[in-house]
């Protein structure tokens, strides 16, 4: 019977013990993809208690809550930040088997020094301890006592990267903090809002974006603005991934017809997304940035909960139809009609994971270690099994040993201790391997494998100066 | 090397044990979904030979008796019972790894005391003493040996319920019995027998179903009769998942063209279904049943022996166009144009287990714990390993600790050995996560969990009355 | 800690080694799918170096070392062979959880007798070694050497078999030496080159080929000649597994279609591979042949290398869309139109496991024991944890004790290691059932089963006569 989370969490094997302690737990962050406000950094936030920082935007606890029966009063309602964390606390032993299980008591051992379950019976000297202690921390501190390097926030094309340019002009500023870019408004041509945008992005451009080439335009405008802060790398955010074979007369109509206010027909709206997807990939290429693509997402599902709450609030979803099949024709078509980028690939639906490692392999080659790489277990897969079946896929078919391994794609800065999450869980499968005969135990190269998927690989891959 | 099968199977851990024996096992049963006979009940059936009990309906058998090489004549057809059960014992020792190894033992050890292996060799003297000793066997007297409080039938709309009401007035009878409501009948407009079937309905309803408002009235009138006869549920299989954007007048067109005899087209037809099932899913909710849905099922593939033996024999598969895209929008009609029920949720295909857990936690909420569930693994990944998968899958991405665990699904009377094999592979999951570590091992909290997972979770959520 | 890949590499379990050493390890292989050239074997073949052996063809090889980032010129490039090697051993390293790693390793001890690790360090040591030991190395002493009974290749229908006469004839040959029939070019309509295929066929034939109904003729007139040869399976490879209702009207319109060159409608091409298939499945029933059916390969993916490399050269992948909603279809109707034949069912999808088991299920019978079975784990799920997938699905839906076990589906004579890696694999799974109690400790029962998956079985259901 081992501890719960104790020192050795997750490390089952002498191999795996050794391999966390020497290789995997000195090496600091670099968290190539997160949502962190870049406000919160520049102005050194604080934060008064444990339910601001934890059920403030969380989505992912809200689920539980509502599906353990809290009321949505102590969810996102009116009730008050000590009965909301009351509620949260008797949902926690429930969750046996899930990650947010682990990832709460992880973040209050190593930011709060608190080991004690978290349950209604503990829930208000939690509350009371975390408050105490969280006087002394803030958004900066949270970054250096968790030893972040670089971080890439998630930013619109049309942003000014105001709080970037603070943060870059701050001295006092350790860690180094990238925009990343984010055009998914420009591409979603069927969202509402799409037109409107258009018009923003026109203004801060500083042209009118009347046809498919002017968007086209902006957005190199845009990535050459991105590119002079500093910026590494892109992601796109596609409900499922699509492909038409590209035509600027079809995606021009569909433009004309987004900009009338009306939905344009799914195919002409597939072919715009596919001509600006492909433009943006050439441009991506030639800058050296990694163009991260996530699809396979259900959003806003419960239509009475969505007019009352909003977006990301807990209502999305695995899309079953995710459109996997679209992957190996839009990667074609970079290569043959732009430029095939350094890539990372996520699907929300784990049933992708072969065709994902198998369809990327296709695209391996021009003497780039790792090109195109399957993206760490992705939000409802995130968890202890979810990683080791992503692992376990990506070594199956493709070089392991390259890949770029974990990003926290969160809000919070409690969420850097997933990467110690994620450490674990890698050291504890190789570990399994090794100890059962599958690999040798050679201790130099075992640990220098360990620090490349922990660390030196995601330098080395979008070339953070750190 | 443990034994085979002995009183610790499947126990790997200290903590399983512990919890298997002190929470687990002194139990009893709920069994809120099965399929078996209720005049057998009534009438206490008693049983001459294993081969009625074993090989008389059940197709799981008949299935890996063909695949074994058995010629059907011993399957199904006239060979007599003791050369059939022969048969099947020497098909026996080539199942290893399949649950049909499994169940068959523990029925054999459980209601005969017999631990020997079942092969060619023990064949005969299994049968025989299994023969003597269900002379003093009988519906009730396994119903009472394997403690079941309470069960749910699986009933035709159009039922009388003669056979639960003799069962009700029956002061002798100690388990509950009672019936569930499935209509599949009136809502799968385009399988032959549709039109014949709503005659059938008006005539036990007194008024002639003439449109699509009419099959709701006749639904609802019987749903009031089910309810007055202690009914807590409803259960919906269908071969895939559909949604169609409620239309009467789609579903009108359908429903004249079905009483015609014409099959009416796909579209229309899934208006048709989808409008009929938001009713009855409103009305669920407004009587505080429990609305079972079943899908992904791919029904009576092989023509030719269909035409020999008809359905339910043994020629079903897995239906890989299962319909879970259209779980989101279905789940969002009953919760926008009706009411959304407390609900189950089942898909034959273990590839939708993911957006299946996903999707329900959209639909969360309201206060009421576990609202929507994912059900237990269904027909064939009711094995060790799918249900191993399933628990996974639902604890990392929902409340497991609100999960309403085992049913049978099955015709016998010798399957409540199912809900032991659940607890055994649920208490040997959760010890593996104790002893590693990853949940702590708090004695009063982890047999609190695996008596509502076992039990209580069920009373409460249907709300039994044992 | 386990040696690195020691005599009992993978056999975690008393149970699994005595099983392996005294059951699976004596045994002979039977091959009963690969891609060997017969010419090799006729004129027994030897090979100069490593590089030619595996680097001449071997695209698993290829695309690992384009995604480690080894140059194309050392790839498939002018680089030298011990260049060609050095950046393979450079890339080994990182391979850990890829089952190139393990085979590669097998080899070197099975072939070689070098038993340390393909690294950068040991690549020109182990270059030379191998090269001096390849002087006494041929065809036919690998065959030997590995205790190859019998293996079939992988021909087309027009071939003339002559190398398969010559070995035949050599009275010195002692491995059996079969052709299979693969009529992959008559029937993918949809790809380049089937009008000049069909012209060559018809010359081979020596009638011209000018509807369906001579294709068929044509078809049935070649099974004749391989027939003669000693032929004992056919294996269709299709991109998606397809159905249309019989229709020769249709198939005729797609036929006329791509005679002239044009590519056919799909719906008419599907109707073509339908009838077609459905004809040649009745004439291997009445020949006793076994048919193998393998779907779900998305192939060329890469168009720009492609024009470079040509096919299979590394960028295939798992097709999203197998079509395996439409196997049930398919095998139904040559149950009703034509006849069933014994049959193996392969999908590249891994997702598709249990719709094939369960699919599968519906057409056994007859009495054959394991008329239908599941192929063992292809391409890119041939590595432990997709065989261990394969395994326990199959066993879970099915009758494992049936099973016709592994097939090396190579072209190169060092991969009959892979029939010791599978059972290595399968006694390893084997002894975690019986030491962890699911299953009887019972030593003849075990053997007598393990030999038939290694050997027996294959031997019994092709009608090998070794």
């Amino acid at each position: 019977m081992r501890q719960f989370m104790d020192q050795d969490f997750l490390l089952s094997t002498d191999t795996a013990r050794r391999l966390y302690y020497e290789a995997a737990k000195p090496l600091p962050i670099i968290d190539y993809h997160c949502h962190i406000n870049p406000q919160d950094i520049a102005q050194d936030r604080k934060f008064d208690n444990l339910t601001q920082l934890w059920l403030g935007g969380d989505h992912y606890k809200w689920r539980v809550m509502r599906a353990a029966g809290v009321p949505e009063e102590q969810v996102t309602g009116r009730a008050d930040d000590r009965e909301k964390f009351r509620a949260f606390a008797k949902t926690m032993p429930q969750l046996i088997g899930n990650p947010i299980y682990h990832w709460s008591h992880l973040e209050l051992q190593r930011a709060f020094g608190i080991t004690r379950q978290l349950a209604l019976e503990t829930a208000d000297d939690i509350f009371d301890q975390c408050r105490e202690k969280l006087k002394d921390c803030s958004a900066r501190k949270f970054l250096k006592q968790f030893d972040v390097k670089a971080l890439c926030t998630t930013d619109d094309p049309a942003d000014d990267l105001k709080w970037h340019e603070i943060i870059a002009k701050d001295q006092a500023m350790e860690a180094k903090v990238f925009p990343a870019f984010r055009p998914d408004q420009s591409i979603n041509i069927d969202k509402p809002g799409f037109a409107a945008y258009i018009k923003r992005l026109s203004e801060v451009c500083g042209f009118a974006i009347q046809c498919v080439e002017d968007v086209r335009k902006a957005l190199y405008q845009r990535m050459d603005y991105f590119e002079a802060h500093g910026c590494l790398c892109a992601d796109h955010g596609l409900d499922y991934c699509m492909y038409q074979a590209p035509d600027l007369k079809q995606a021009q109509q569909a433009f004309t017809a987004a900009m009338r206010g009306e939905f344009p027909e799914k195919s002409k709206a597939d072919a715009y997304k596919t001509f600006v997807t492909i433009s943006c990939a050439k441009r991506y290429a030639e800058l050296d940035w990694v163009m991260q693509l996530h699809f396979g997402c259900l959003r806003n599902n419960n239509k009475p909960q969505f007019a009352v709450l909003g977006p990301d609030t807990g209502y999305d979803a695995v899309n079953s139809r995710s459109g996997v099949e679209n992957l190996a024709p839009l990667l074609n078509a970079f290569a043959e009609h732009g430029k095939l980028p350094k890539m990372i690939l996520y699907s929300l639906n784990p049933s992708d994971n072969t065709a994902i490692a198998t369809i990327m392999a296709c695209f391996q080659g021009g003497g780039v270690p790792g090109r195109i790489q399957q993206g760490s277990a992705w939000w409802f897969n995130d968890s202890r099994p979810g990683m080791r079946a992503q692992l376990t896929e990506l070594a199956a078919n493709g070089v392991l040993g390259r890949f770029v391994g974990m990003l926290t794609d969160s809000r919070s800065f409690l969420s850097y201790t997933r990467h110690e999450y994620f450490r674990r869980v890698l050291c504890e499968l190789i570990g399994e391997w090794v100890e059962s005969g599958q690999y040798p135990d050679d201790r130099a190269q075992l640990e220098r494998m360990v620090k490349d998927l922990c660390y030196y690989n995601t330098r080395e891959f979008f070339g953070f100066q750190v």
